[in-house]
């Protein structure tokens, strides 16, 4: 199966009599112990995001293997030959990709990409419905081929989606995980860092919520190089205005819309974010990124069982913890009124 | 004009008081000298290939400014956008984009990837026609805004193309190189050691020559962990034949056009093998690369100005040398043909 | 010169003839743009600390000449050899060793470790006068040989010291550092994100003023995964009392003793925490770092020239900024306290 | 056990409060399972060698769990703490260290640098007979501690202990590895594009057979960018004499005894070496290295069981295969004698 990515390019004749002639195995008296596996990651959907998470997660070597899925045979195996010809420039990684499911068999951790398009006057709701199809026919045989594995989702809306795997998985809620804000709080983290002309590394900021337009921007949260921005601004009496912090949340939400609308899609932010997320997964990081996790329990939210964005620890094990930040009360509200939103959106669906 | 990139975002009132109260600067006696400065790489054309090169060199951090220049301004600030909200996930990189080649001011290296699509029913020699005009738009102005650049021409027909810019920008033969075979010798090093299940980074091979049908593999120069094949083959008396390691190489020419059959064009392995060479050039590595230099006085090659791959060892300088390896005659002879034919299509273009 | 280093492992007889054959040269027109230079790093003395700062730039691959200088021949030659001897497993970086200031020459970045130790009964001020004749012997080659680089100085006592440095030098403030409390505030990190079993990445802490015991712990700056853990003990209504915060504090103090008291001396941590402001500065990082910059007009530092760790804005001009954090009463007055300290020794010095 | 590295530090009174109040945690419905592991690495002695090993796969970021034994509490516990203090500069790594074998548990890679010092006219029979005493407290209870753990030997004399490691632990041949002619392979490779100015990473050449003064440079197996070297010199008709290529030879021999002569003792070169394989052997690279494997059977050494460096292929399992190189007649009969040599010594130490 391995092999037969590749076999296809051999010419007849040559092959098995060199490689067989060239190294003398060693007689392995026991197989690699089953408990010492290699880290594997598949990636579903080999559109334009899909592809940045998979090109970036292997230019920053995190996986020994990495699986592609997708529903277009040629459009893949494309992708998988082009991603296989760079061999030379990096570590090895094994590249394998398949229209069947099998080939992910094993992974550490699944990255959903897979979305279906808005068709012209088409309802949210019809759209979302066309999802959950679409995600009943990737996320069991992903739960099927891998029981151990992370789910990451990161098709939109990414919040309901994410609820819609942890269904179909049928796995403990800390196993699923949705991209949601952490990708608008590096957008976030930017711009501040761009205007303070400071690296964006030093800047903390947090948005959370759902993803998308009522997401809540953390004020509190902010910091750049460990002085807390908003009682600066209080001390220095800089008088800044409600309004200003607000627009630039405002850009945050605006960025992903303008990017689509110049380029046609987003793919490069998302795919580092992604593989950020990656990272901190799979080398059991402990850092906090604000990912989309059952909210239930958190903040207040109690209605019902809900996926939103919240700073969340996250490890091997996956969702490890949540932390427990204070929100002012209109913080507060805001996230339970998303929550409250999408539950709606769920019964509709449901699910 | 560096902030203006995303001073757009930046709400009114915000802004500079803000970045006034933060920092106290530090009164700069003198400014850091003009001796020392950072690396500054441009990319011309964001189509797939120029995006894929572009985010490639941003991941594996190998400058400190990167310039994008494109015809297209909504697509080209798509990009732009798309990289920079990233920044929380990456060293910092400054990443400008304009349509005006004033961007790319003060370059170490010119990237160009631009280039006019073949229409249907279209001569080669008009295609080529339209690619020198688009180049005279081109490479003066780079040639201008940084005359100490290297330029690395990556557009096709790349060994005519790159003639064409070393003759547009009077620089010196060694700063004007094609990227020419070295992603063929990756694709052909990654289906031998596929083929025998090392790792790729223990296979050396090179193609040399014109970059497309009629490039020349050195047989030569294949070696596995310190065993030459050839020498090996003739030792074990393993009945291979010639057709079998030409097949190999026919893969190789192949792969490519499989890729764009498949996916509709090539990016990630052009993107990893152009970053491999801008490392080589600009952390003056002296590593040696198949890749396409002025080939006069090389070989037995004397007809004329011509440039085709050869195994050149690159530095901050650029070309330093060409390796003096032993041909056979019949390899010999195949570089002087493509030297041959390659000439006579730059004398129909009248340059 | 630069091969000198490595000659004398030649045997007669081979060499240029074959380093002749093997390459052909490319005749470079023009000499490649002095303007365009690499990137060289000097490490002033190959103790403990020095080398383990030259193997992390090494590794992390920072610069394209490393510079060794110490007073031992032998021991800086076997240094030398033994990094050298690495360069299969690394990227290309040029390793030069002398006693002699000329190998310096030309460098982006000086790193001084070199430093008299304490005799038995010595007084304190005699030590320093120690230093003071070492850095005369130091200081004054060093901006000579490079007079636009800028001056990392690690030896201690470090603030004292950089102040030698400065005055030696001539150069502007803006490029004389001293490491300070980078690596108090990293171990202060480790230990509150050790506390709570995150990743240290995660937190935001600073310490500032005199390296070493009178050293001030900015508690306000100090969050965790974007919550400022002051306000958050407070709004818990948690009852932490002020001295289990300075306990922290005093753990930190102690851990440089208690190393150098349990393996003699200390070398890893320093050695990644000087790489890092390399990388800051020399990559123009823009990242807050608190370093040992000279604090007069900060803070309300105003009784002379003083080196005191501040937040400090670095990038490739050395120190762009200060940040304007807001320090209690008594952070301040400790601060102005321990640079009245500083002052009086620099006053014994005669300085 | 694993806080306990740490606990020491914290403040009475601080500490689980805040950790309890700072994060909710989730409930981890299933614990992690068993079979996705991290991947840890022990390292067993603290000295140079030891620690330049520990430090480069911290650095490299090779491993999530790094476990230090030695004999010397307090140098061992000094060690840890200053591994430790970084950790603002790294990635997360946990970093344990005990003279208790049981912090060991459970390692992927187990790495042994401890040995016994010559004694002044002490013979090298009774320094082999103390290192094998020594070896009895090691290995036994690593094998027990990490029943799948790889071992990789570089205490010397690396061939005989490598043997004495595999028959002590009881396990497969394939998992028992000595660092052998990898380190003088590199100073070849080193030495020959030092000679070229070309980069080392573009010469293959190894060293195999005894580490040490008997080991064998398979001439053939030298080749730079794609030219094999001798083959080159024939047809340069170059009169290069066996002696000069020998005294390259010679020179590698007599470098580890001159940085020993010039520092004390090798570090760095060996710690880059040991960090190069454990990525091929973890990240399960596939790559070709000349290690100390069970030569038996190889090139026709069938004397009896011994150790030898010989170009094998390692991965996730250990030493997959022997590459199959044709080695002159003299080439050979040197390997046999070596073997003979070992193998004599082995019978006098009565395992």
């Amino acid at each position: 199966m391995e092999k037969s990515s590749s076999s296809s390019f051999l010419g007849p004749g040559m092959g098995l009599d060199i490689a067989n002639a060239f190294f003398k195995p060693i007689e392995q008296t026991a197989p690699p112990s089953p408990t010492k596996r290699h880290t594997k990651i598949s990636v579903i959907g080999a559109g334009n995001v899909g592809m940045a998470i998979a090109q970036t997660i292997l230019t920053q070597d995190l996986a020994d293997e990495l699986a592609l899925v997708d529903a277009k045979p040629d459009k893949l195996r494309g992708e998988m030959l082009d991603l296989q010809h760079a061999a030379a420039f990096l570590p090895r990684t094994k590249i394998l990709a398949s229209v069947d499911y099998a080939v992910t068999a094993g992974s550490d951790l699944c990255i959903v990409t897979a979305g279906a398009r808005q068709i012209a006057d088409e309802s949210r709701l019809n759209l979302l419905q066309r999802n959950l199809t679409l995600f009943s026919a990737i996320i069991p045989p992903l739960a099927r081929y891998s029981p151990d594995t992370l789910l990451l989702i990161v098709s939109n809306p990414v919040d309901v989606l994410t609820y819609v795997a942890w269904k179909l998985s049928g796995f403990p809620s800390n196993r699923v995980i949705g991209s949601g804000t952490n990708l608008d709080s590096s957008r976030f983290r930017f711009l501040i860092a761009d205007h303070l002309d400071v690296n964006t590394q030093d800047v903390q900021a947090y948005i959370v919520g759902e993803h998308g337009d009522s997401s809540v921007a953390l004020w509190s949260s902010i910091s750049v190089g460990g002085v807390p921005v908003l009682s600066f601004l209080e001390k220095q009496q800089i008088a800044y205005e409600k309004e200003t912090l607000e627009s630039i949340h405002k850009e945050v939400i605006q960025s992903a819309y303008e990017v689509i609308h110049l380029k046609g899609y987003t793919s490069w932010a998302i795919g580092y974010s992604v593989a950020n997320l990656a990272r901190s997964l799979l080398r059991d990081q402990r850092r906090i990124h604000p990912v989309s996790v059952l909210a239930k329990g958190f903040y207040g939210i109690d209605g019902g069982e809900v996926f939103l964005s919240l700073p969340a620890l996250l490890g091997r094990g996956g969702v490890l913890g949540v932390t427990n930040a204070h929100l002012t009360e209109e913080e507060a509200q805001q996230l339970r009124d998303s929550a409250k939103t999408i539950l709606e959106v769920q019964s509709q669906l449901g699910i």
